[in-house]
């Protein structure tokens, strides 16, 4: 069956589209350059697209910049060093960003007459987006069944989010039984010069502790 | 209150901004530059967003036409002098068009602290698009209270859609007792030369039948 993966040149969804593959699903990538200030994100997504082999890998220009309302977006400062509380929603928050992007790739999807959109979120270190909830995307599922022609000929688009219920260092453990190059991925949300990640970052933080609980060293950190 | 509206150039999204309008809304209007054929609309958004003394106008590109599937994005001709069957999707359908459309708006519905979006969708007309129906728009309503940070705190956004179970004759018999201007819209999905409609696609032969219904004259047709 095919699938549409959104790629962000991150870990998890490398990991949740290598899960999709390993299930038999033939791949089409999406990925969706949105104002992110981390712009090494894009790199890294096309070598990712090239390890997994897809389809075709597409890359769409959504400026959602022009919203504010989000540090990701260079609304603001990305925080540093924080302690990450998941009931916190923190400003790198980008508002309806996964709706967003699960809505280009359910567009997408009919067009190709793919089954099923992957995505990377989990709920237990979501870092506290909203949106990335199992009953958000239950009511994304629910929603898109009804928004498509596919949906009313009866052949309905599921949301697979295979790290919905799993920690960083399950998903790090899961990617390296699957043998990932996790060199190829980038989480830092303001990387330094010559695409150093941070180490302050949520997303760095979270990734080190990840490998840490994992009991694996971070390969892009040490190449 | 304050809400954002999907701002196409055409009839419906005028006179549905309009109503909001008039129930007090304070207006914020999105525009999407989608990959659409007919570039027309554009202009036209521009000076209903003035006419309506809209707060912000945003203009955002989306190239769906990278995803084809349609004929409005330029994937196949323009159906002409078909006979409408409201039961049949046709080829001018944008596979999850509103769908991605009110999930930017829900964007930046919360950046701006805005708690309703407007749009003109229309059931009855709806030329058989499946995310013209009452049931899609409740389905994303639910979905958007669990998709964003404000939904978590209890503030929901809902979806506006007052035109919803108008005919074309009923919406503008409304927009004219408001006073609306239908010369400043554009309904044409294949305008010809110097921007005029062509008459003979669906969007046309719906905009004569409701004029012609409502015992009005289109004042586009005779300025």
């Amino acid at each position: 069956m095919r699938a549409v993966v959104l790629l962000s040149g991150g870990l998890d969804s490398y990991t949740a589209a290598a899960v999709a593959k390993e299930g038999g699903h033939t791949l089409d990538a999406l990925t969706v350059r949105y104002g992110q200030v981390h712009v090494t994100e894009m790199q890294s997504a096309r070598k990712i697209a090239r390890a997994l082999e897809v389809e075709r890998h597409l890359e769409l220009d959504v400026n959602l910049a022009a919203f504010g309302g989000s540090s990701l977006v260079g609304d603001g400062a990305i925080p540093q060093d924080r302690s990450i509380d998941a009931n916190e929603i923190p400003s790198t928050y980008v508002p309806a960003r996964n709706t967003i992007f699960l809505s280009l790739a359910l567009g997408w999807a009919e067009v190709l007459g793919a089954g099923a959109i992957v995505i990377g979120v989990n709920a237990l270190d979501y870092s506290g987006y909203p949106d990335c909830r199992p009953e958000y995307l239950h009511a994304f599922e629910r929603m898109a069944a009804l928004a498509t022609r596919a949906g009313v000929e009866g052949k309905r688009v599921r949301i697979l989010a295979p790290l919905l219920t799993r920690s960083k260092a399950e998903i790090i453990r899961l990617g390296s039984d699957l043998g990932l190059d996790y060199r190829l991925t980038h989480s830092c949300y303001s990387p330094r010069k010559e695409d150093r990640p941070c180490g302050r970052c949520d997303s760095c933080i979270l990734r080190a502790r990840g490998f840490a609980e994992a009991g694996l060293t971070d390969p892009a950190l040490h190449p």
